[in-house]
């Protein structure tokens, strides 16, 4: 890998992943769920705080109102579109997420679609868009981020408008007051700190659905719009780090390996465990299901014996979706599920 | 700079910096607060967790023990030693802070001495050892996180068990169920996840006292321990922020320039400003104190003129420690409190 610059260490300062043992917990505490902030949090005062909503009429709600309508609450595994970045190479200079850019989460809001209804959805929308108050500069363009969804998405049942996480108001950091919430979707269309909706009857060109979160080859190539979130599984890596190189050690004999997989395309199927880097693959076995959109805890007995291993996990969903190897390179950086290598040392 | 290497990026990756627009609040947003965990997190249940204390007798005290004992809050301001380490030249390799390492938490707990007495100070003490349950390996050796304490630093008042952060239970990446809180220090000797303490009667040897946390200038220096917070400075970088190189954008006119300073050594006595790298200062204005062991808050009404400038801030503190223009190198690259450079580009 070449070095990383200095404005990406900006940016991993700021932001952070989910350190992986943090994978034990079916809900990620706050604070090691995984973040990833465009420009600066803002500062919101709740009092004053409105949401916009244009439709065939337009809404004005405070947060009262919107925690005054009937309440629903999803547990949802949110990854950012740019996990596994810094693994390509050559490395997309962003964000360098090495893996660890995902957590599950509570989110307790009220439905976006109803609220949609009320406002009335002229023929001929196509798009939904949301706009935060977050604002900043990006790609030579001073925006606020922004982004848009195709209203079929949008009128998902499960897709929220939401004011708590883990049974708390949201921290600012995650989108105080209001966020939405897009289950199964990469964590760009859960745009945060939400000030205002539109409905749009052509297909939004704002910076972050025309520039970013796509799939290209070279600058030229329009690419391919990110959406839901390709298969991971996450090890937590057994034994105990060296400080510096995060190399584990273990003891030799039975050791209980655990874990999480998680598809935004359609239920896990099965998830296999390598001891040798990749060459063979034994199941692993499931915790019982929780909800749709949350990960899937696995587990698998391990017989460590002394020497030098790579540990990998492989999930595979219902449509038949599957981590690879080593995934394709792209210009952003974009969607790298490729199988985790967890190297350990087991002592005799 | 060169290039940070893939194993600084995980550490990077794990651990993180307060986002500095977030040292607008007072008392800093649980998730936004520095962290640096040397391991893992351990998972601990409450249930089984007892506290040994070795004194002249054994005390083993549970979680509703120590609840049930006369409780105590300070708001501390927190600072991680290697704050500044990856704006050295040449960089020390160890986890790549720049300057966010820093937060302020209401810390509550009780009090160390008086359970210091309980369990009886033997004549001859000198140290006071804390075990944390995180384990690791570092520079070679295989240990839990242990840090010694002076008895008559031990034994300061306002040094606590703690076992809320902000009026909730500790994070699990914060020490639960209990951490030491010694305001006034570098956070190393905070130690989290605390499961016994141990009265020495010679200097404790182990690793974090003996080779990490000192200030060295070469390996066979024996250096001199770091404890107390140099005074630092740092503003809430104005305007909005491009997303890669974080710089600044604001309009011309004036502008309020917000920051907090701290000091272990001393209250803060003055916090300069200046807008043109640091070759002209004038004096911020300060909010009202707070706690002793809290950071204080300052403003300073820019007069900002269309152009590129550097801010930057310098705090001294009453004992007249003074942050310098560059700091001097170390061989762990701790305690860089250098001044703070804020590109910002003031438009027309």
């Amino acid at each position: 890998m070449d070095g990383i610059s200095l404005e990406e260490l900006q940016l991993a300062a700021r932001n952070h992943g989910m350190p992986l043992e943090a994978l034990r917990y079916p809900v990620t505490p706050v604070g090691l769920h995984y973040l990833l902030i465009h420009y600066d949090v803002p500062a919101v005062e709740p009092e004053g705080w409105r949401l916009t909503i244009r439709g065939e009429r337009e809404l004005e709600l405070s947060l009262d109102d919107l925690r005054a309508r009937p309440a629903a609450e999803h547990t949802v595994t949110m990854e950012c579109a740019g996990n596994g970045r810094a693994r390509l190479e050559p490395r997309p200079v962003s964000q360098p997420w090495l893996l660890e850019a995902v957590g599950t989460a509570r989110w307790r809001g009220t439905a976006l679609a109803p609220l949609l209804e009320e406002a009335g959805v002229p023929d001929g929308t196509v798009e939904v868009l949301f706009t935060g108050l977050d604002r900043g500069v990006e790609g030579g363009e001073e925006q606020a981020f922004q982004r848009a969804l195709a209203l079929e998405e949008a009128r998902r049942e499960e897709v929220l408008l939401a004011y708590e996480m883990n049974g708390a108001p949201l921290p600012p950091q995650h989108g105080f007051p209001l966020r939405v919430i897009v289950p199964g979707w990469y964590g760009m269309t859960s745009v945060k700190w939400l000030s205002r909706i539109e409905l749009l009857e052509q297909g939004f060109a704002g910076y972050q659905n025309r520039q970013g979160y796509r799939l290209r080859q070279t600058e030229d190539d329009e690419g391919v719009p990110l959406n839901r979130m390709q298969p991971r599984s996450l090890l937590v890596p057994p034994g105990i780090p060296e400080f510096m190189t995060r190399e584990r050690t273990v003891a030799a004999g039975e050791v209980l390996v655990e874990g999480r997989a998680w598809s935004g395309m359609a239920p896990i199927a099965s998830v296999e465990i390598s001891d040798d880097g990749g060459s063979t693959w034994a199941a692993a076995e499931f915790e019982p299901a929780g909800e749709r959109w949350a990960w899937r805890g696995f587990t698998y007995s391990w017989e460590a014996k002394p020497g030098e291993h790579v540990l990998c996990s492989r999930a595979r969903d219902e449509d038949g979706n599957e981590q690879p190897v080593e995934a394709p390179w792209n210009l952003g950086g974009y969607a790298n599920n490729a199988v985790q290598r967890v190297q350990v040392i087991v002592t005799g």
